[in-house]
């Protein structure tokens, strides 16, 4: 059911810092940065193979990404597996007796839609499902 | 310099039950499981598009991935990212000022060449290179 590893998910506490980490260290394209207010996040992309590598910087303390640096620091925050459809995936894996953060699909960064399975029955790691807007230019 | 997620390492606490999830409701395939006596941790390969998922089971409390979970519980552990040549890329990212934690490439699951670099200077994430064995059959 699950395509690929569309990306990791990491929290920064020093955006810029991370960038730089990212792209002149690891040689990684920057390809997208956009705030998302709603989750309390400014989010940075870079391309490696067919995934990505997400920096997740909090827009204040009191935000997820914020309250996870806070207790946990900066480093790995969750991973996000590309499904063809985001809201089939949630049923099957409800059928399957998985725990859901989201019960559909919402819209995430560059359009996308996604959902967060709970870690308490995905083996402690905060799993998100991506089906990407396809592009018709 | 960094060609792909080779993959993500997982700690995991019950590792059939961290099997069941990932073959049955993720639908990734189970591809290779090694013990690795000298990393205290039984590990287990599955494949999700161009990556791999990596179940690592500790083969005791005092053991790495054993004293992870004694501290953090299940979850994330690290990401490993594909390079042409280990040792090659342990030197660009010393001169870059990255503090490593194998300053060689030793051997890793499958006969591949690893290295992992220490989180405090790679944003708290414990990151590995890995270069496989090319087979020539």
């Amino acid at each position: 059911m699950f395509g690929r590893i569309d990306h990791i998910g990491l929290a920064v506490a020093d955006l810029d810092a991370a960038i730089e980490l990212h792209t002149s260290a690891y040689g990684m394209p920057l390809v997208h940065r956009e705030t998302v207010t709603e989750q309390g996040v400014e989010a940075v992309l870079l391309d490696v193979g067919e995934s990505h590598v997400e920096l997740l910087a909090p827009l204040g303390d009191d935000t997820p990404v914020g309250r996870f640096l806070a207790t946990r620091g900066p480093g790995l925050h969750h991973v996000a597996y590309r499904v063809a459809d985001v809201g089939e995936a949630l049923r099957e894996l409800r059928e399957a007796g998985l725990r859901l953060i989201d019960e559909t699909p919402r819209t995430g960064i560059r359009g996308s839609q996604v959902a967060f399975l709970h870690p308490a029955t995905a083996g402690g790691v905060l799993t998100e499902l991506v089906t990407p807007v396809e592009v018709h230019p």
